[in-house]
């Protein structure tokens, strides 16, 4: 057995020296090292961006999924490079991690990407496409730097995965958005999006502004009844100038102090960038963002904003998420009915 | 002649409904509009990106310089989106601008990206692989938002345009770094490297440590005879575990607080995240930066970083850049000597 390295690169078969994350193609035999955790797959929830791009490209999902996996060893989307998570139960604990606090039988979300998870498939058994989801006859590893959460016992696994998956968004808000702050959530309809205006809801206060845009206008009924938001702007999350107009209009004709894009098609960082004052924060979490469509992008409008690059892990953010369906029990509720029952 | 808007959606030809930047082709027909100024081009700097990818496809660069911009209507690079900026003097200012500080016959350097820049070349006069710089007989147009600057009457115009083609990066260092700050620049050796160095020195004073990591031995030598950092490494940027370890080596083992990508090549973006500790900046500034590979790269080693897309714009940036040389007579002496000499 080759020499471990806490990060996985023992995994990595090419290009030679890279993480596992950007190495084209991962060692996925199930021999787990002494600092690796060996899991049994029930569910891949795919990343959202990717899951949207191959229902694009193709009707049968399953067999592509397959492909990706049997040609790279882990599930990362070769177009939008992104992964997703997977919720299992503990099979073996290497030697190395036996001071855990993790028992064999205990079932886990990993909070790292599938695009760095060795991955094997014997069989897909089912495929939500209306949450994302996919289950799975599978086993996977987690690396010693690999993060995960035990899943909590006060709601069911369907419920917590959908949480976790977006997990980074709404723990970065809480550390970012202060009282008084006017804050854009592109994508707002989602449910990284739900959790971000839950939480940008509360920490605004009373003189802040929370404003959501959605596709649908459905999606504009379940937030206001909700109170997830302080007004919802139905519209095309691409065509920049809409967005800029409306987001103006709701917002008493100013500008914000931050945006979050948690939006899954790709085109629409002017849309994050155009609403936000000089000094305000872009916070940029959706999957499908263009590095240089952003930098070139608030350059070539001559805005001075902070662009920040959505961070999926940050200190304690699977327990600020997993407390935001606890304190709200209408965003709760909205997640019960579409991602699975309460316990 | 189509309305006219001030950040030139009025050129794209398509696809209909996008900002000029993201267009993939302008109308660089060269009748101003009204809130329109039309510059004669005299030189363009090519992204270093931009160029490096140039340069590594083809043996031909002003052939494939003409192919882009007679296909786009702009210099932008379709493998890196990149573009770069230009030098050239005004030749006539739409009749809305006519209250601006500028009169015809000034000489310029457009501050926007190339890359949304309407660009009409008539001929390639000379290439300067060494520089990235290409003198053109060529006519561009600049929007109504497009930001710029009068050249200085104190340097050579080959000496300003290298430095303000940077201008963004040092500029966001000046707001960013603080006394006692410990920061790894990543492509240390480069123009925009060493502008961020002698930014970074001034900044974290005698507390403080700054250290380059540059690919070439040479230019360990400069950066440390103009005193522009403490310590230099000598690496390949991409080797993320090699820069890693000589990163720690050089700062008492411990993490950096900031690091700056300035590099010009893919795949560096780990070798920024790595070696800087929880609760840090990890500020990426090079156009080769990809955005998933920074999103979840971070999320698959746990690092609580905060990465922040480099803007190419902030307030101030040409002053703050230009000063520097101006108050660097070694940093000077370097520029000069590369880019051209003193008036």
């Amino acid at each position: 057995m080759k020499k471990s390295c806490k990060y996985g690169t023992h995994r990595v078969i090419e290009p030679a020296g890279v993480l596992p994350q950007a190495a084209l193609r991962l060692d996925n035999d199930m021999t787990i090292h002494s600092n690796e955790i060996l899991i049994d797959v029930i569910s891949l929830n795919i990343d959202s961006a990717s899951f949207t791009q191959i229902k694009n490209e193709t009707t049968d999902i399953g067999a592509k999924i397959l492909e990706i996996v049997n040609q790279r060893g882990k599930m990362q989307n070769p177009v939008t490079g992104s992964g997703g998570m997977l919720i299992g139960t503990v099979a073996k604990i290497g030697s190395e991690l036996s001071n855990r606090d993790l028992r064999e039988g205990d079932k886990i979300a990993t909070l790292v990407s599938l695009s760095l998870t060795p991955l094997k498939i014997n069989a897909i058994k089912a495929i939500h496409t209306d949450i994302d989801r996919v289950d799975v006859d599978a086993q996977a590893i987690l690396f010693e730097t690999g993060i995960y959460a035990k899943l909590p016992e006060d709601m069911s696994q369907e419920l917590a995965l959908a949480a976790l998956d977006v997990a980074g968004a709404p723990a970065q808000m809480a550390k970012l958005v202060r009282p008084g702050d006017s804050v854009l959530i592109l994508g707002g309809g989602g449910k990284s999006g739900m959790l971000c205006c839950n939480e940008a809801m509360k920490r605004v206060g009373p003189t802040g502004r929370v404003v959501a845009v959605c596709v649908l206008e459905e999606d504009k009924e379940k937030l206001q009844a909700a109170g997830l938001c302080h007004e919802v702007i139905v519209a095309d999350a691409t065509d920049a100038f809409v967005i800029l107009d409306k987001a103006a209009l709701v917002n008493k004709g100013r500008e914000y102090d931050i945006s979050i894009n948690v939006v899954n098609v790709p085109g629409t960082e002017m849309s994050s960038i155009l609403p936000v004052r000089n000094g305000g924060i872009v916070y940029l979490f959706s999957m499908a963002t263009s590095f240089t469509r952003a930098a070139l992008g608030a350059e070539g409008v001559g805005k001075d904003v902070t662009m920040i690059i959505g961070n999926g892990y940050t200190k304690d953010h699977a327990e600020i998420t997993l407390a935001q369906l606890r304190e709200n029990p209408k965003l709760r509720a909205i997640f019960e009915e579409k991602y699975g029952g309460a316990v």
